[in-house]
């Protein structure tokens, strides 16, 4: 059951109203934060265009648009490793997205951890001259072998 | 302490190396996704410039680019409700952050909740033609009246 999005031309009904009006950029796209829907951390930031959001809304499952390969990507759907979305927000300009999910399988990165977030940024109170740059801290271990679950 | 960022020359470095590498878009602009760091909720999305980011590193508060206005945006700066960094975290190929923070005051959204994601998009399962739309529903009530903050 596909639906028309609402008509964003009046700025305040679009943060007030309950009608869903998502705003696509330049591009076409709009930001979407998954989260783990038990302990809320996030998980990866992607895109989606309109057809993307559509096939999200329809599957219950995060479908994005790749920026890199221009292209719809249904994240996990070679690999199994799914996102099964539990609940989506938006946000006051309605040019956002949270997505609450299941991530399936043993992470969501490509690059083998659970998050894509898995480095932290020192403030400049933690940093000194001899650091040369900004050091960051490593704060999970990868929970699969990418070569393994993308190269075989 | 300002310090240099690291070079983005070296794709795999940026995955795994531990050093800052963040990468502005084509705006000069990179995702920051503020969450509060208790309950990891998403507050926000916003965007920074390069001298946002590094007002961000050197004051340990939220400082953004306001793609409307065109100018740094002090979070909080006038209202008092700034933002205060716990943590911030890099993504694997470093375009996107994360801050973990403590918002003070009664709210982070100019309309008036806690968080700005404040209604719920419904899939499609829940959704019927009789809707006419996607109808969102409100999951919190207002924390703070808007017009007395921002107009007095």
């Amino acid at each position: 059951m596909s639906l028309p999005f609402a008509s964003r031309d009046d700025r305040k009904a679009v943060e007030s109203a309950l009608a869903f009006a998502p705003k696509f950029d330049e591009n076409g796209l709009i930001v979407a934060i998954a989260t783990d829907h038990v302990t809320n951390e996030v998980l990866m930031v992607a895109y989606m265009n309109e057809e993307s959001l559509r096939k999200t809304l329809e599957l219950g499952e995060a479908v994005y648009f790749s920026r890199s390969r221009q292209e719809i990507w249904h994240k996990g759907a070679t690999s199994g490793h799914v996102q099964k979305v539990k609940e989506i927000k938006t946000d006051c300009d309605q040019d956002a997205l949270v997505l609450k999910v299941e991530q399936i399988g043993s992470g969501c990165c490509h690059a083998g951890y659970p998050s894509c977030f898995y480095r932290a940024v020192p403030l400049e109170s933690d940093v000194t001259a001899t650091d040369g740059d900004y050091p960051l801290t490593q704060q999970s271990e990868q929970s699969y072998d990418p070569d393994a679950v993308y190269k075989k």
